[in-house]
């Protein structure tokens, strides 16, 4: 096996600042001493700090030493090992068509040996799955770290709530969902243990910060990125995935295409905290050259043991695209649009054959138990359009989805079932009831959905309204969408809007929920917008560069930051500022009738009631 | 009074261009044979033509003749006076005060006497507004002119549909909303009586073309310009106006402070063929130098007939911000943060007197009924921040501009009363319903409402979710957010952003109310999305030239726009290509199916009966 050296990626291009004004703060674990769970700390003008959410790993720590070329630190390694029910071995050796190519030396330009590992299995009879341990009672490193980290030391600020405040706060309609004050490690293993809540974390993904996917959580958010046959490099590739988590991605999924993909992917694995989901078909249609119907079970199958020691901590994997389910498509307005889905309906149609992915679901599942790897199991039908949306199509899918979910659960894999999609406004609930329903209350993993078809270049909008709806009806994790959907590749810039963009939504949908944790930023920020200060505001919001950028467009002026209006009224008419001379009277004018109600108070003691009444 | 010469406007900065494959087409009345209806016509590739709603005025007719230093034709004027209830009369003399000054050189050195006409006003004893000719049973030209708008020409495609599309498309949740497939004269005058739609038609604004507000009509959108204190010029100004409607804005309004307003806002109407709202309040203060406390009715009733004389369509009027409501807002996190909110607050708690736009109301609705200015009660007491949604300050006055409204009315006053603001998702349904019930349905006109307090930079989108699920609810008119919102004043460039996503919110709640008239266009670019016509694609969306432009990006050749594949993707592994051969194959077998069917119903008449039940 001729493998070349690794290419040398330039340094330079993978952004390393912290955000402004934050700083990477660690909190260890009580049941597990070895953990350390990172948050970032917003430090304000006025001294207050406030701990938010990290999804940016050790990129933005500045005490951290990262070489992309060998990767991140296996912190999960001790953890993983430590349970005694894994196994290194040889593993499957890594072949040309791997990378798409049938000639060694051009398969391996790209290969890089200090990115191998020696791949982990269960061992023999074991079942290593966050479900499986989560059933059996256990609270693993991964449950506990996640307790601290959705926590977000909240606790801090939640005591010194006053009753009134907590009552005002928590206020939200939940629909069913339920996140108590407090995330104990045991909440986390009882929801992962009922399959409301999935950890995606391979036992191969070593680096991995772990984080949970469910509806009594914080709803996330997932980007992809991915090199196509059209565009882009592998470093494009790794710095888009930092960047990507830079601003809030909670996954990653590489939906790499053509050549190199798995050397791309050892380079996004050995460099990502963030779990890691692709869709191993595309893979598996590279390996018999782009034509479904070759695809067979084996080839499916040794793509998923490949990615699975690569890694990757969720497999999108279409099985209920079922071979009697394909007419109902045909009279749709735009058909299968799912790229899995119609390779699978191709397959089927030409073989006149139930699908390999149904047919196969046990052997999968005995896949995913020996790495822990976490079925999406994929909307390969969902509507393509507003006019096709919940039709017979969809839904006949998502109760197969269901059927397969109770399969999944019988070995103890965890599960999140993939969602539309384009879906109007009034079609989106009846989604999320039917998915909570049919797949009991597994998490939902939603694409949008996209409320209207009429705005190709703002479809990160037209879907972040559907998304921001189904997240507070309860979706557990929402896929982004770019700018580009429906266009062309996103570029870097696409990517952050993309996600900040459904890191709204997402919060959004937290807030409307009632979750505990939500509405204290907004509420901080608010203070700061009320205070004037700028600073703190642009901080406190979720990217902090635009928001400063757009504020110096119209006054420069660093006197403008700290100045008392904006650019919006001017000085001798800024609202803020006349408000803030209102609430001085009404305290004033309070104050006083206080004053006088003592005044009233003593002068009834005193047996005067008679004259107190007229004068109240 | 010395009047400099007119300023010259470079017509070079006025957008001219038609949009892409787009023509204007007018449509003529049959009631009133003077009135010609403008709509865009969308040529397809495949010579479908699609009409969509124009809101761009004659600027995009490369036939109309423009001269912005005299403004656009008064197609209005024959209809008005051809009335007689209405008499020119010399009007109010212009003032430096007027712009701003005390010096009458500069003050004039803007004022253009090409674009001064004589005011219109009712005679002694009549009302001239749309809502007094409704309630005596005439459907007014203006009337006639929005139902043929409304309708969109769609009669003829409503008439080629299948019962089976039909159903289909006019699933929606209107929330009690009712849309007519067609919509009459006599249904717009009905509306109109009954308070439920205005329609915003100063009598001297002749240049308009009418349009609608209520909830039973298409959701509009508005947009505000506005020179600043602190930036920008009467030509910036008037561009932004031609650039706002040629993306979809419904009606304008014009935040002008400090210099020049005066001769800015005869810029802006003569040259607009939308509605212009403003808030008279502003100027007010200006003329006052900027201290709230200084301010009187005689000041502010002078401003609101300077206004009416000019042409504006609807005033913002804080008249529900009472004395007593000013206290509730003094612990609120954000205060009051509406200007015209907390300039009446200061002025109240200064003077411990009721605000004189309360006292003298009905004062006010006579010079309303007497230019036909729509009233937009304004929420000056609305939330800031999510904290603020929904509070006693906020739904009190409320209830204020209830007892308001039914005042308006009983001058046959229009009214339209203004909503929040900063509301979390779940709280947004009690802002649309409690409106619906205090306001006898008037229409709602919102800002947002913003769904979160953490993006700025985004607070288009995060307002954009809360437009659009508050316009399903069945809010009537959406005041548009743009990316610069807290932060900065918009450019151009955030302007149209602020508009298309305000455009896809509209649209999106058409949707799902079941307008009848709104997935037409939707499932038209779907369409094109599934056939590859990516030409049709980009102009059946709201901003062809951004989606071609993203397009071009990443497939820049001219080639891959009739390619049947697209870059992400690319060639061999397109769903949507795929899914045409599922396409194909399902008609195949339905057509094999159907030939049995078709041979087995023979056999049946040939009595073979039980042989076919067994092939079924």
């Amino acid at each position: 096996m001729a493998k070349n050296d690794p290419i040398e990626l330039n340094q330079h291009t993978i952004t390393r600042d912290p955000l402004p004004a934050s700083k990477k703060v660690y909190i260890e674990g009580t049941i597990h001493k070895n953990i350390r769970v990172p948050m970032r700390e917003i430090e304000l003008t006025n001294k207050d700090k406030v701990t938010v959410y990290d999804t940016s790993g050790p990129y933005t720590d500045p005490d951290a030493e990262i070489n992309v070329r060998t990767g991140l630190p296996e912190l999960r390694r001790e953890w993983v090992v430590g349970r005694g029910d894994v196994e290194e071995y040889e593993g499957r050796e890594i072949k040309p068509i791997d990378n798409g190519y049938t000639d060694g030396d051009k398969a391996f330009a790209t290969h890089n040996p200090e990115l191998q590992r020696k791949p982990l299995r269960a061992k023999s009879g074991q079942n290593v799955t966050q479900m499986h341990y989560a059933r059996k009672g256990i609270i693993t490193p991964e449950m506990e770290y996640i307790a601290i980290r959705e926590n977000q030391r909240r606790q801090e600020w939640l005591e010194a709530e006053t009753s009134e405040e907590r009552e005002k706060r928590l206020k939200g309609n939940s629909f069913g969902a339920n996140t108590p004050d407090e995330i104990t490690p045991e909440f986390v293993r009882k929801e992962v243990a009922e399959g409301r809540a999935i950890i995606p974390a391979n036992i191969n993904h070593t680096e991995l910060e772990p984080m949970i996917i469910g509806r009594n959580f914080l709803v996330k958010i997932n980007a992809n990125i991915g090199n196509s046959a059209v565009t882009s490099s592998i470093e494009e590739e790794v710095e888009k995935l930092v960047w990507g988590i830079r601003w809030g991605g909670d996954t990653v999924m590489d939906l790499s295409t053509g050549k190199n993909i798995h050397a791309t992917r050892d380079y996004i694995l050995r460099n990502s905290p963030v779990p890691i989901g692709t869709v191993p078909i595309y893979q598996a249609l590279e390996k018999v050259n782009g034509v479904a119907e070759d695809l067979t079970w084996e080839v499916f199958r040794d793509t998923l043991i490949e990615q699975a020691e690569q890694g990757v901590d969720y497999f999108t994997i279409h099985a209920g695209v079922l071979l009697r389910y394909v007419p109902l498509t045909a009279d749709r307005v735009t058909g299968i649009v799912s790229r899995g889905g119609s390779i699978m309906a191709k397959w089927c149609i030409a073989h006149h054959e139930e699908s390999f992915l149904y047919t196969h679901f046990e052997e999968i599942c005995e896949i995913m138990k020996a790495y822990d790897v976490s079925f999406s199991l994929g909307d390969g039908l969902r509507p393509g359009s507003l006019a096709d949306a919940n039709d017979e199509a969809q839904f006949s899918e998502l109760e197969t989805l269901g059927e397969l979910t109770k399969i999944a659960w019988e070995h103890d894999v965890q599960v999140m079932i993939e969602g539309p999609g384009h879906v109007p406004m009034h079609m989106i609930k009846e989604n999320m009831e039917k998915q909570l329903e049919v797949c009991d209350e597994a998490p939902f993993y939603t694409l949008g959905p996209l409320t209207t078809d009429i705005a190709p270049g703002y479809d990160h909008i037209t879907s972040g309204i559907g998304a921001a709806m189904i997240g507070w009806y309860g979706c557990a994790m929402l896929c982004y969408v770019t700018p580009k959907e429906h266009l062309g590749l996103p570029n870097r810039d696409d990517v952050k809007t993309g996600i900040i963009t459904y890191k709204l939504a997402a919060h959004a949908a937290d807030v409307a929920k009632g979750h505990p944790g939500a509405r204290y930023r907004d509420d901080e920020l608010s203070k700061a917008r009320f205070e004037f200060r700028w600073e703190d505001q642009f901080n406190l919001g979720l990217d902090p560069d635009t928001a400063r950028e757009y504020h110096d467009e119209t006054l420069p002026k660093d006197s403008a930051k700290v100045a008392h209006f904006c650019s919006m009224c001017g000085p001798k008419f800024c609202s803020m500022r006349i408000s803030q001379d209102v609430r001085d009277y009404a305290a004033e004018k309070k104050r006083i009738e206080a004053g006088m109600q003592e005044k009233s108070e003593e002068f009834k003691k005193q047996g005067g009631e008679i004259y107190v009444e007229l004068t109240d």
